[in-house]
């Protein structure tokens, strides 16, 4: 391996491994010794690429919204639906998503507001919902920056709730509720009555993806 | 005061205490010498009424459901609003419900979902809902502990979300967006143009149960 890719390789290999540590400890209760005992590189290089707890959590925060790969779909709006069906059918398997949910969900002793992927992910809802309303998807009087802030922060919270009721597992039959009681608010009637927000969205997407 | 009003007085003092930390600190980083330098009351008094730190926190829990006071109105379906916008109004000037919602959301040392404030909230919104289907405001095909427990799942998500963005200012806007969002696809349409979902409806409700 070329020394770029190994470097790559090692700095994906150690955000992997803090997000395992700081998806079951949280930030505060993590330290960088627990991270070094889950993955195969040296603290010499670990230092190289992440030189404070602050500076893997961060790695961790931005690594997440970059993650979840979703078919692109001849409908922008049935794009926003898949995003969270996929993040829904995704997240409990990704360490990286639930780090991420984690840390972004907790207030411990550092602050992540600026680093928060609430408004990473809201932006990339947003800009998905104003490609819909360009095609006539979206009803004229949405606030596309609204509704994505909307739809990012019940997901999150509705993430909560199914940690709490059944440890994620209903998570995506909550997420599919959110989709049928949000949307009449926001598609035109015509795009409404095409969209798939079915519960096994995520798993069907995620065996396209894979076949 | 008699002795059992006293009693009473001492455990609301207590867990009041114990709300101000567990919101600044949250459950791990929280101590009972904390909370005992925070109310004037004894060691002796706060173990007689909680005997550990785990108890205090279930306190907290239980308490924060029977905070809110909302009054009365002739739909049940503008109760329900109420509740989320009173909830909403009171969030960033009373730590009772901060403390609650930051021990719902840190999965801490101990887990507290047995005493989450998600159950009992959604068990208050539901039947509030059902209210409101017995009196025709509600759509037929509501599955209204589904609707009850998307309400309180978005809600807790958003108040992270407006935590992030503006330390809380702009929760109840957020909430409101909310309502315009949800209550389409929940209120019968007679029901949906009655409905006050303004920002401002938290404080209006305020102003009017003091005056």
């Amino acid at each position: 391996m070329a020394r770029q890719a190994r470097a790559v390789e090692t700095r994906r290999l150690i955000l992997q491994g803090a997000a395992v540590v700081f998806d079951e400890m949280g930030y505060d209760a993590a330290s960088i010794k627990e991270i070094l005992s889950r993955v195969p590189v040296t603290k010499g290089a670990l230092y190289f690429h992440f030189p404070s707890k602050e500076d893997l959590a961060r790695g961790v925060l931005e690594e997440q919204t970059l993650h979840p790969n979703f078919l692109p779909q001849t409908s922008k709006l049935q794009e926003v639906v898949d995003l969270a069906m996929t993040v829904a059918h995704a997240l409990p398997n990704d360490a990286m998503l639930r780090a991420g949910s984690r840390l972004a969900l907790e207030r411990g002793s550092v602050d992540f507001a600026a680093h928060s992927p609430f408004l990473a992910w809201a932006k990339v809802c947003e800009e998905l919902l104003e490609e819909a309303k360009r095609d006539g998807e979206v009803l004229p009087h949405v606030d596309c920056r609204e509704t994505a802030e909307l739809i990012v922060g019940s997901f999150t919270g509705i993430q909560a709730f199914s940690q709490v009721s059944s440890g994620l597992l209903d998570l995506e039959q909550r997420v599919s509720a959110m989709w049928r009681h949000i949307l009449p608010a926001v598609a035109v009637p015509s795009a409404l009555t095409r969209m798939d927000t079915g519960p096994d969205r995520g798993a069907r997407l995620s065996q396209a993806a894979a076949g």
